[in-house]
């Protein structure tokens, strides 16, 4: 890592500040606060005048590497506003070091965790009134890194941006905390063992477009993935992981490679051994899924991560039948995990683990 | 398509012009010309304001879909001098057709092919004097289409801008028209069936990256990628296809629709049918190639690209060893192909198949 310097603070003037949105009409990822952080790199120098700034556009030369090869990462988590008032953030060093993990395997400079983790708590406090505080709301987070140096040959850039933008966000999904419909896909693969399926890249999520498009036409909420090789394994929904419990075991894929490793999913993981469930990492086919439901040995099915916290999945379409999971409504392991992580996310519930970082 | 008004021409006074650098300093993909070419598309309008304008920087929202999901497409053709001060494009078609199938797969909106050529050669006409006039030398032409909308939610953009830029190149590779090496990786995977490999997107080079960079620390020019599904089938040449001269077929790997159907290749295999050479797309292992490199079948080995147009391969490097193809010198296949497809688009040869257009 180069020198950090102090982080500059470039201020709006009040009266210049945009009104914030009402709880009710936050929706996801529309609003954007008054500022923003912004750092550059250059090889020769590492990162660079870290500064908090009024959120506005980016310059950017038409050549820039990001627009053109994809080298381009991205975090996401939330601040959450308490009855108390306070703002907590939930295991924010688990996205500072995989968006390092990210940068390694896209070849891009890695960051000071512990600064930008800083920098973004910077960030939150000059951006507190945003920060709603009806429950279900929170300030989403995004911090990302862009390769901006202007030149065509494919290789790795040598200038970079990171910046942290910041949105007061909704529901994730229109169904709220309520089951949602999935699309079990066996046309489309959205990464392969020994590609970057694992990393918070760009071109991951272009890549998951069409498939979420078709199935979204034909009414479900999102896509299934099954891995590249076999198209039996199940490998992680959309924007979640995914978890089925059976009546002995509560089974999430292993990290293979291809799949995000979510946080949400690792916080699930730890929360059930501690609860004493037997929680497994293993492959699953989609086969064992669909005997699993029509037999009712698959007694819940629920997707995880920072957006929706946990979504419970009513059912599944794969290969042109639809398969009710738990009739379609929401199980106790599902209501339980929500209410757990919500209520550690919002202050409610004492923080045994060390998973919450007070902002303010 | 919506309606496409004419194209404004807004220009730079020739003494704000920048000097064109000298042939021998071109490189690749480092100097830009002093305009380009712009649109813009809004879901409701469709594409509006085509111009010529100055070469300068984009301002674009730090929630823009391309910077963080990576919806963005490109191509890459050339503008060749003759002798006879002639400029010419090489079945540029082709690139027109190729960017809507990469929008298409992408859910990306489609451009008007007519009308995108015309704003190339209008550009190319402006910049006429980029052109670089020595054989080896060219214009590359670098038409792309990025998502602009501020939105983080991931579904397809609502807004993009379609842009075209050009830089006067040099050889490709340092290498020139000489045989490279190439490492076969069956670590790293580019692409699987059912993803997004036969477009040419943005997230499937920076997913190259890595593996470019530990074979160039190894002192290769190119990783060469096997299939995703076994590591068997040879698949594509980081910008280029692959093909392989046996004694009684040439053979390159079927558009199996994890790699880019290169229009390089497409050329090579009519030429080699005109020439009644046997060209074959089939499926072809790795075993295969290098089964027929250790006893001599294998008599030649040649990319295919817009970049380097052909480019002989000396050698394959496969777990740990060296095989020699040719005795490591370039082949008398690739030497034809070469002088036959640089003498059409140089304009040396009859352009009898109508791949040539005129820009000037
Ligand atoms: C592809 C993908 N899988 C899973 C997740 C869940 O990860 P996390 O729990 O860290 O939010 C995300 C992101 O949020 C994702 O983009
Ligand atoms: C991945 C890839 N394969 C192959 C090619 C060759 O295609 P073409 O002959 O159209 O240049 C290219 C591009 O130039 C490419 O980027």
């Amino acid at each position: 890592m180069g020198l950090m310097d102090e982080i500059e603070l470039r201020l709006l003037p009040e009266d210049d500040r945009k009104p914030v949105p009402k709880p009710e009409n936050l929706g996801f990822g529309i609003h954007f606060t008054d500022h923003m952080f912004v750092m550059d790199y250059e090889e020769e120098k590492g990162w660079y005048d870290p500064r908090i700034v009024p959120y506005g556009n980016f310059s950017l030369d038409p050549a820039a590497v990001c627009l053109h090869y994809g080298q381009a990462i991205f975090e996401g988590l939330k601040a959450h506003r308490g009855e108390d008032g306070k703002i907590r953030l939930f295991r924010p060093y688990e996205n500072m070091k995989r968006l390092n993990r990210s940068a390694h395997r896209m070849c891009m400079p890695s960051v000071d965790e512990e600064f930008l983790l800083n920098a973004i708590k910077q960030l939150v406090k000059v951006e507190e009134r945003w920060v709603p505080a009806n429950k279900g709301t929170s300030l989403y987070i995004r911090p990302f890194m862009i390769a901006t140096e202007a030149y065509l040959g494919v290789r790795p850039a040598k200038k970079y941006i990171l910046s942290v933008i910041l949105c007061p966000v909704g529901a994730y999904y229109s169904e709220g905390f309520n089951p949602v419909k999935i699309f079990v896909t066996d046309k489309y693969v959205r990464a392969a063992k020994g590609g970057v399926g694992e990393a918070k890249t760009a071109g991951n999520y272009a890549a998951s477009l069409m498939a979420s498009e078709e199935a979204k036409a034909k009414g479900f909420t999102q896509v299934l993935w099954l891995d590249a090789k076999e198209r039996r394994y199940v490998e992680e929904v959309g924007t979640m992981n995914i978890f089925f419990a059976f009546e002995d075991e509560i089974v999430t894929p292993a990290l293979s490679g291809s799949i995000l490793p979510g946080i949400t999913r690792d916080s699930v993981l730890r929360l059930g051994k501690k609860w004493g469930l037997n929680m497994v990492e293993r492959p699953i086919t989609i086969d064992e899924v669909i005997e699993g439901a029509q037999s009712g040995a698959l007694t819940e099915c629920f997707g995880t991560g920072t957006a929706a916290v946990i979504s419970p999945v009513g059912s599944l379409h794969y290969k042109g039948i639809d398969y009710v999971i738990n009739n379609g409504v929401t199980g106790p392991l599902s209501k339980r995990l929500f209410d757990e992580i919500t209520g550690l996310q919002y202050g409610e519930i004492e923080d045994a683990l060390g998973w919450i970082e007070t902002v303010i």
